[in-house]
């Protein structure tokens, strides 16, 4: 289900490398070229080209696209270009470092990605910053959103499809009676959303539909602008319905007034790979219009065109 | 640093499997037979061992040795046979399940094993118990244990040597600050317990040490009975001491009326491979008394032969 354009013929590691030099180097950049080889490569043949670079050149491929490239174009063009596990290690730093209530990224990483991923991510981050996600986690997030965020990036969940159903049952009914009692920060809300497995928390989401007639995320919306049940609500929509989170992402980021181009580019690098035909479809199926148009509109040049390629549209 | 012996010549896999199929069949059980091949083989050994006695007489080598001997001598062999990441996630699931205060395991798991080697026993614990630590833990521990243990076992700690020194003289001052008033369950002590690196922690305790005049376990001895206080302490002698918080835990067992086995049983299976000769240097200075002596006073028969086998006693 991902978006990512490969062709046919893909030119040898060797022929990427001198084509992207060449693009960096003589009379400006020839940004189109960096787009048709990089917006076209699958994380592996990245993988390949930046080693290449690195030896041929005795320069790092990032370096020097940090160098030709400025600005939401560049952003996304060395997301995109990093390997999804150093990605993600970016972006939770990023995010745990100038923290707001409304980050996402932590969520996204935390829920969406498998806990081999996850984990993956986590040594990215220990390689990159000589230091761990949790750490920072906790260094930097306060209050409630700690207690959440905290053990929601350092637990190692179970990846099995195996479901206990009567748990289900008896931790639905413990979730519905602290969400009646509004104790939405409750350590038995927490425990249950940040380590039990994805299928388990189906089952238990499952199963306080079937208790109390309507899902919980309708019980989590009190009050709409209080953040940490917002945050919540993500977490909860992350493991059910990711494409249609990632959606909604996309709308408000495309919709509000000045385009948010950090979560734009961050959904569309992150699952360009994954999904993103899923949030394609949702997209279109929300908003009767397609995704690429939306984009279209709302960008611009060479941003634009990274942002077009990643997401499939035909060139 | 172990004291596992391996004999110089090792006898073929085949032929370890033959051998032990012998001490399992005919008139009784051949003990003896069982530890000369068993108590003198390191984890990769054992794990082609039981792998080519599976395949050879279709049958887990672990299963023969359940059928075949009882007791504690049965747990010292079992627990010892296992990979060193699935006995960790064995040990962590029994006390997770019978949890009590005075459990010692999971902090042992968490706090003495390296971060990769933590992660293992998690990996493990997936593939055993078709669940996670975390969740097992978050589900059968409670109160103030619960937000210490969950984070403990939870979080992938970096493992570099890099050291922050202003961080470390800052957070000594916060936990200083904390145990003055008594906070010992605080928010800040645990997220500095449980997601440093242990260089990090290291430098801290010095700098407490510095700061104050006197190690910061001495400032966590209010109340010697206090089974939260020595947890805390616990935990910090796992990173600033191990050797000598393993003497200490042996010490106990061996001295308290009738011995408590599963703890000496622990200490020998899972540091015989990684620093048991350190803990036995440890014992003999603080007791005066060969460590071997101790435990052959306090031990009897098979049981006896295992334990003095694994602790590298000549036979």
């Amino acid at each position: 289900m991902a978006t990512l354009t490969v062709p046919a013929g893909v030119p040898p590691v060797a022929e990427d490398c001198e084509q992207l030099r060449k693009a960096f180097t003589g009379w400006g950049t020839n940004e189109k070229l960096i787009i048709d080889i990089l917006a076209h490569r699958d994380a592996a043949q990245r993988r390949a080209i930046r080693a290449a670079y690195a030896e041929t050149y005795g320069e790092e491929l990032l370096r020097a696209l940090n160098d030709e490239i400025h600005g939401k174009f560049e952003r996304a063009v060395i997301q995109w270009t990093l390997d999804p596990a150093e990605r993600d290690a970016v972006l939770a730093s990023e995010e745990a470092k100038k923290w707001h209530a409304g980050g996402r990224a932590l969520v996204e990483i935390a829920c969406t990605r498998t806990p081999a991923q996850l984990w993956a991510a986590k040594q990215a981050y220990h390689d990159r910053f000589k230091r761990s996600l949790e750490e920072d986690v906790a260094a930097h997030v306060t209050g409630d959103f700690r207690k959440l965020l905290v053990p929601l990036v350092s637990a190692y969940r179970y990846d099995g499809p195996e479901v206990n159903t009567s748990l289900a049952h008896s931790e639905a009914k413990i979730l519905q009676a602290k969400i009646h009692d509004k104790a939405y920060g409750d350590e038995e809300i927490i425990r249950i959303l940040t380590t039990r497995s994805k299928a388990q928390l189906l089952a238990t989401f499952n199963s306080y539909n079937d208790q109390f007639s309507h899902p919980i995320n309708k019980d989590l919306k009190e009050d709409p602008k209080d953040e940490y049940l917002a945050t919540l609500r993500a977490i909860i929509r992350c493991f059910t319905c990711p494409d249609r989170y990632f959606e909604k992402i996309i709308r408000l980021a495309i919709g509000s007034i000045g385009t948010d181009e950090n979560s734009l580019t961050r959904i569309i690098t992150t699952r360009a790979e994954v999904d993103l035909k899923l949030i394609k479809e949702a997209y279109q199926k929300r908003n009767s219009v397609p995704l690429e148009k939306a984009v279209s509109k709302d960008t611009t040049r060479d941003y634009e065109d990274m942002l077009l390629a990643l997401l499939g549209a035909e060139y």
